[in-house]
């Protein structure tokens, strides 16, 4: 019931995109010359590296865009964490289509497996403290809704998915408004009531305005530990408080124990390198 | 004459995507809430790393599209090299439009200066040897176009752009034809006189079956370095010879010293790390 | 700062689907056959009732889109109110771009002042009470965006954009869900935090549950006056309350007086009629 | 054979851009919280009023795109008359794609039966005169092919459908062209024999110079009863005689009376208030 | 007033996509790598054969969405008679820009000037009769609004634009109505009152059946001349008679004596050969 | 395995395109008016004369987006060289269906038969010498994919399809670069190493520059026989040697005696009648 949701409504566009991409006018060209129409495959994708699986479903339209008529047999699904030399999913049907879908395949799921990955190792090191990894809108353009999923599946959980669905008031902000207060007045009377409000501070004498102010979130911009910690202290439960700022796998640790309540990484959607997978022919 | 041209009718489709991913059907309902409609803004962007730059024109489109009047000059184009805080372009005119579109220009200019620097970090390592970085199909989708662009502005080369503009027999398309000349044979008689044929072998006794057949590229595929050497004497000039496999800043100058001509790499375009890069306002 | 915005993003492919639709392949075979190509025309667009006005960009870019050189001057913008005979604006140019474009500029400004004064009617009935009026998902097919900003130019606010943007759990979530406390914690823990999460009830007996389960909305569906008072008076201050339920002009103020927070209506954006407006040449 | 037919090919599109618009890029997040992903689910659309359902084949590709094995049996097809609490359609199927696609289903039901409905009274009212009511280019933006399909369904008939498929002289073009008969004699060499011409007067006067000119159809502008009835009879059945102008319920028996062929009303597609329906569960 | 209008609302669209299968992902990688960037070209397009010139503005569309600097002037606009050697338009500016765009702009031109030059020679061939000269639906799927405004610029008219702009009743119609009186009733009952009728026969003894019936149109299918003026003879100006079948420039002139209104040709769409004509740098 | 194949992923939105053209938002009013919704039929496609078949997918898949229920069975398939009267396919299924696509079936059929059938004209024609028959970029705009496909299906093959996927330096590339040599060696240093490059001479003392320069192919524009007579003879294997320039079924024949590898042909595309094909009720 609280599995991650791949976007399924968007996964026909993006795949018949990336196969237009990789097909042009002409095809592929290879396979049309060398490969005879009636040729059958067993294949088998299977991860090179460990990691977690993302990007199953985009596999399998790719797959069946192609060619209808391939079958597919998913042994690791989306979230599943693999070990090196485990097997995704098996592929069997024409030849042809296999190997004239295989990149566009194993490109989104490498690329997804990848932002899982890199998410499920912040989670990881944060076990045990109450901080939620989040993503940020620091994504790849065009593929955000299937990274977004991809941080799910990798045990994150998202922020607000774009400019439309939350206010986030950052310093140029509160400088136009003429300051924090004005700032979280002018937007509650502006945006909607079902519309949470986050304001960005870098002080930690900016906190009681934001709270007073009513902000929903609080973020912690590139503060010290020592002065998140007093953040924590000083809030009360009142706000949620979200650490941002430089979050690798080495510092997360420390700044999730300071006891903030979620920590914003964009180096999960914008950095992560991709989960080595490959298709292997039985 | 020969630099880097960015593939310029791409650019409004993929930048009115990328701003509706983030605008949605409400806008950037901060900006909207806290920025009075005539605040004037001059900001800029820069890098906090160095790097080489590539998507100004993407981001520049951004800016343009949420507002026709805002004034972007540009410091270091497409292919320079930055330092730490080098400015990248300066930014004037609507403070709203600016910070609206902000974020869609950096995730473009900083994924694709991303590639660029991994590329050009490949392309240091094997100065003074005669051979090229060339990227793959290995692309992250719906970005290829760009990407390859990115590529060619960190000093590389493309390789085919897709599977309809080179013919690339691998294993699996000899074994259905019935073997090295078999395919290439196909692959002539189907083919126009205008497209390359390449052949991917992995074992040195395959090299010249595909020499005698014709082939005008073959890759050396996970090849030891000896082989490779073996393979650039005994071709002696009659097919273009790339390497590929692993390739990494590490590994690729011994790659290269082996005398291939081209040097193929996935890892440029699928998990170069996104390049710093930030809006300051002045 | 805080006037509606246009999601002005979304303004040219509407206005050119609007066009293309009026058009087809052949264009305005009327006015090709009458209208000399050098003929120029003064015309305004007027009102032949009072209302309030919404959707003058849209009929701007229908004029503009058929003629570049059309020019047009606003005399009451969206969110102004207009009398029988107000003028909304000014069109001069060439004779067979105005009459072209005529229809397709009258739809969206009809349509859309249609919504802001209905919406504007019931903002007037609540008037002196604490409650806003806001739309619902009850919109238009491909209208939403517009219709949302519609209820804005008319004084109302806007609920949730889409499925996407808030969770509102009804009567079927808590069933399978197991109960209000149940569907409430499942949201809380697959939603990011960034996002509201609202629950509608249509007992006063099931508020204590929605409120302790961490509601930050609690919509009463379809109450009394009565019970609305009454959950006023048990809520103190803690989620938002919002009224639903066959909301009139009639019935409105009456539910506004139990002190409820927010009032949502159907009606003002999938049942009002067409402001009516007209273009007069001169 | 002649029960109007649904522009079926326009239906694909039409869904998958109001499901897009309803479920942004992260989705029905409440439903993928809330309902577990194998809960069944058997409901109803029925009325909550009396009208004439138009719309059927839309709310079903709205289930049928969201979950292709959502089962639907239509009880009131398009067309058919129903009285408040009558079923429309029965739906069973996943509970999640019930709910998800349920908004949207309604949304086009309810429109577009409510221009049936509008339609349906005007047919109604001017029952045992000849006169058919047909609609006009007053049109939702986006929406027209499936407007002018649901006046088909209120017993009424279509007018042209844009600016391409007829030709329609108003005072303006006459205006240009410098009189009736250079008019229509300029769109007569202008447009294609299988083209109608229709001219709009708003003076008796001026009916004999239309007819004499080889108007096809002559459109009676805002006329008394009495200017209509002369009309009829000085027409003696050369022309279609269209009468125009603030036709509501009440007024249009009375122009039906006059003899005229077409009552035109843009109220039936610009002002409808939707048909009041809502999906229950068993 | 009454020149041929291009359906300019269609040529943005048209020109981008052509430009698009042009340039794919690489774009004009031969002129990118040779034609320094301030490189300027004066050049002119002219006819290597005489003929009608039609497509013009999408010629010039063509060159300005590569290079909106481009300026180009027009000599022998749409609808002109050219002889051999005639310039068409003269083109300056970027030498980079306009080698890139040439062959669309050549192949809108050629293609739409061929199909402008074919219906000249049928219109010319019948000077002195009544008859018009109509196209069909036998067009170049994708490009049937240029088309058909090709056979304007030539002096032809046009027939429907497609199936939905006029009734046509052929022979299978007829066989499922149960006759051509049950046809035309149907349409009648059916269809609105601006939309025409009409009814093809092949013998004259259908002739009195499809007038009495009301057709608005009668299409004579491949009748022999002297049947043709028979026809003429018997319909007495009631319905506009309609030629059709194998027409071409040699028998086209006996059709038009026979006293026939229309005579509609498939040939000047299907079969028209390109207009040569050719770019010429000075 | 070396058939041609066609570019089926671009087959969906030719034929949706296409349809969408003929039956804008009114449909088939005919076939809605006249054809019961349970008349079936049974039909045929058959030639009118003798040719090469191509475009037998598009046509099934316009009856079948039409409906999906119609049953097609192929006869003569693409690249079957049909007699008159010869049955190109058998077609089952709802009548109305039938009707509405049989158009846009027949347009494609038609029109691509038409370009296999001129290019198997000059295959013939070259029957014995080795000169293979190839098309060039002058091609209908949006229908180069399958225009291309035409080609191959007549027995001839491809040259490059678009300014993208190979080098073509033509004269005002030469001058801009500074010559032949110069030109080379510029394209070379730019593009990837899978990139053919092709060198325009019209004179024969350019071609040893071309060749040295290390042109893979030379097109010799517009030379006499004996000039290439001569250029075969100096070539010595080097380069691919293409000859153009007024290419036609008389002509053809004395190019390929001079012992060119590749003549192309811009009158195969672009001037190509259709092939009359006809649906025959049974």
């Amino acid at each position: 019931m609280t599995e991650p949701a791949l976007p399924s409504h968007l996964v026909d566009k993006a795949v018949a995109d990336a196969l237009a991409e990789d097909l042009g006018l002409a095809g592929d060209i290879t396979t049309l010359a060398t490969i005879p129409a009636d040729a059958q495959m067993s294949a088998s994708i299977a991860a090179r590296a460990a990691g977690v699986i993302c990007g199953v479903d985009l596999a399998i339209a790719a797959f069946r865009r192609v060619d209808p008529f391939i079958k597919v047999s998913v042994r690791s699904g989306d979230g599943a964490a693999v070990a090196r030399n485990d097997v995704v999913m098996k592929i069997d049907g024409a030849a042809g289509g296999i190997l004239t879908a295989e990149r566009v395949a194993l490109n989104f799921l490498g690329h997804l497996s990848g932002v899982a990955t890199a998410t499920a190792a912040l989670v990881e090191a944060v076990k045990g403290t109450g901080a939620k990894i989040v993503c940020t809108r620091k994504t790849t353009p065009g593929l955000r809704a299937f990274e977004k999923y991809a941080v799910r599946c990798g045990g994150g959980h998202n922020h607000r998915f774009g400019l439309f669905d939350a206010v986030m008031i950052k310093d140029n902000h509160i400088a136009a408004a003429g300051g924090i207060a004005q700032a979280l007045s002018a937007a509650r009377q502006s945006v909607g009531h079902a519309v949470k409000i986050e304001v960005e501070i870098d002080r930690l004498d900016q906190l009681e305005e934001a709270l007073s102010g009513g902000a929903d979130i609080v973020m912690l911009d590139n503060m010290t530990a020592e002065d998140m910690k007093q953040a924590v202290a000083a809030n009360r439960g009142r706000a949620v408080l979200e650490a941002s700022g430089n979050i690798t796998a080495n510092t997360v640790r420390a700044v999730a124990e300071t006891g903030v309540d979620i920590i914003s990484s964009g180096w999960i959607t914008h950095s992560a390198p991709t989960l080595d997978l490959g298709l292997d022919v039985h």
